[in-house]
């Protein structure tokens, strides 16, 4: 069931690829990071030329049982209402994803609420909304696959090169914050935040429910086992789709907090997935930058953002096409006749 | 002749700005840097809307008499052969402006060759490039005017809001890295850096070469007399234009370490002028992040680039827009129905 994914090395590759961005008229090494994302796009697509064509975004929406517990600063109710936000382009990845020319597929994974038959809206509700996982598991084993597999088959029919991810779900965070602590083994105290604003002592009770309930389920060691038990149907399904994603060599745009716990979840399953992934930005969330230490990842962007939704992924989409149009535009040294170092 | 410049702050208006910006259906502070972006070109245009038009890109290039000194890895020549292929579309700022959809237009500010008339290049040539400073001035007080008169002359005519700055010039680190000394009185070491490319003796034999200039132009304080000595023809057209373009209230849009230069005379002249800058990136230049502090910038990308052109400011105009995109378009809590916070 879970996709097996390749590791994208390949030495020739790599050397055709270097060469082809040190013959750029510019002093070596000079383009810095947009060098070495420009490398790894190309060994993802394995070619010396980068093809970033019908990027989308695929923002999943899903509510959370945990909010009983009062851990948000927002009522749950939010959730919907974001989505219709959505539907209604007036939310941030709207205008982000419309001034970067980005598709925006707005899935309902399992919201707390009734949307009709919606034009626009992608159905793939797998119940309204998880368990409350301070008193039992989020979902069960059952609905967790069927969140993957939705994932999956999302993607499976997208036709772009280039996939990002984003979410909406009150609450996510909390989840967000289980599953990091769960899979790295990093302090909780580390992994919780303020989400979308709580006060200090609104953080401290976040993180007094994330203990009771890690001490709860303290059986659940497996990456589908704690995604289950700590996750959110947005979460897990983003987790399916980033899986199918890296099988079919499309390029992982990451967004923050939320969307990196889904990807640390495919990580722990198919570690290769780490090579398809472009982090976009470090979030101003407390737990992102350590997650995406634990990932490997060096982000794009650092503005403070702690949005969600997908905008940081949308943001970082113009550096992509810098990266894929250096290399596939510029001109060489040879071509401009423009002379080489000569110290 | 030196444009005075107002500063932009506005009480009632910084009011109506982060009312403006806080209503929207986001948390509060969620988007980071982009909201006191917004917050910024809101004052510089005196409007809670913000009109990002016709954004255009100068880039200035001239040529250096201390190149005689060695301290440059490319030849002089390399200039002129650069200027050919921003002409002929092969350089990475003609990438970068294409895709951002900037327009570009190349200035000749003091480049040691003779292109003769050709379309897409703007003559200003102030002379052959400067004199070697390492022996006498690099250029006399009234070429200096000239330039900084030219500078302001383009900016004149230029129809947009935003205006970004970009250079060329075999030997302007150098330069720079002597401006910025003089006028920060910081260590040399912590402004001389690698340029194009210089290996550590490359770089030492440089920081040799301006300690020696400093001191024969000990007299040199002031700063126009600073820009006349040690400057680049770029280098003062830049300060020119960027004086203007601040009076006309557009949004100055500051690229690497020599662009940070010619700004850094400005500010010493006219220090509201900060007021009106975005600064598009840190280079990976040595001195850049120093004279950043030293200009109380923070930069919105931070991506190891050190090339010059604009390229960072061509690269950083998505998030201006972004800026403008999210406060004149996204949806207001109560526009859309979307409950606020309850904690």
């Amino acid at each position: 069931m879970i996709p097996k994914i390749a590791p994208i090395a390949d030495a020739a590759l790599s050397q055709s690829l270097a060469d082809a961005i040190n013959n750029k008229t510019k002093p070596l090494g000079s383009l810095g990071r947009l060098e070495s994302l420009a490398g790894q796009l190309g060994l993802i697509q394995r070619s010396t030329r980068i093809t970033i064509a019908q990027p989308a975004i695929l923002v999943f929406a899903a509510d959370h049982g945990v909010v009983a517990e009062g851990i948000s600063a927002f009522p749950q109710d939010v959730t919907w209402q974001m989505v219709e936000n959505f539907l209604g382009n007036g939310a941030a990845i709207n205008v982000f994803a419309r001034q970067n020319g980005c598709a925006l597929h707005v899935v309902d994974a399992g919201v707390n609420h009734d949307f009709g038959d919606r034009a626009g809206l992608v159905h793939r509700k797998v119940a309204n909304g998880t368990r409350n996982f301070a008193l039992e598991p989020a979902m069960t084993a059952q609905e967790c696959a069927t969140a993957l597999e939705h994932g999956m088959a999302l993607v499976r029919d997208l036709p772009g090169t280039v996939v990002g991810f984003g979410e909406m779900g009150i609450g996510n965070t909390t989840s967000a914050a289980a599953l990091m602590h769960k899979l790295t083994g990093r302090p909780l105290a580390r992994c919780v935040g303020a989400g979308t604003g709580l006060t200090p002592d609104g953080v401290r009770h976040k993180a007094d429910v994330v203990a009771a309930s890690v001490a709860l389920h303290a059986h659940a060691v497996q990456p589908l086992e704690v995604l289950a038990t700590f996750g959110g149907f947005e979460i897990a399904m983003m987790t399916g789709a980033m899986l199918k994603a890296a099988e079919l060599r499309k390029v992982l745009l990451i967004d923050g907090f939320i969307v990196s716990s889904a990807l640390l979840v495919a990580a722990r399953l198919q570690p290769d997935i780490l090579d398809y992934c472009v982090f976009s930005h470090c979030s101003g969330e407390h737990g992102h930058a350590l997650l995406l230490e634990e990932l490997g990842a060096r982000p794009l962007l650092d503005l403070g953002l702690r949005l969600g939704e997908g905008t940081g992924s949308a943001l970082a989409l113009p550096l992509l096409h810098a990266s894929a149009n250096f290399l596939n535009e510029m001109a060489t040294f040879a071509s401009a006749q423009v002379s080489e170092r000569s110290a």
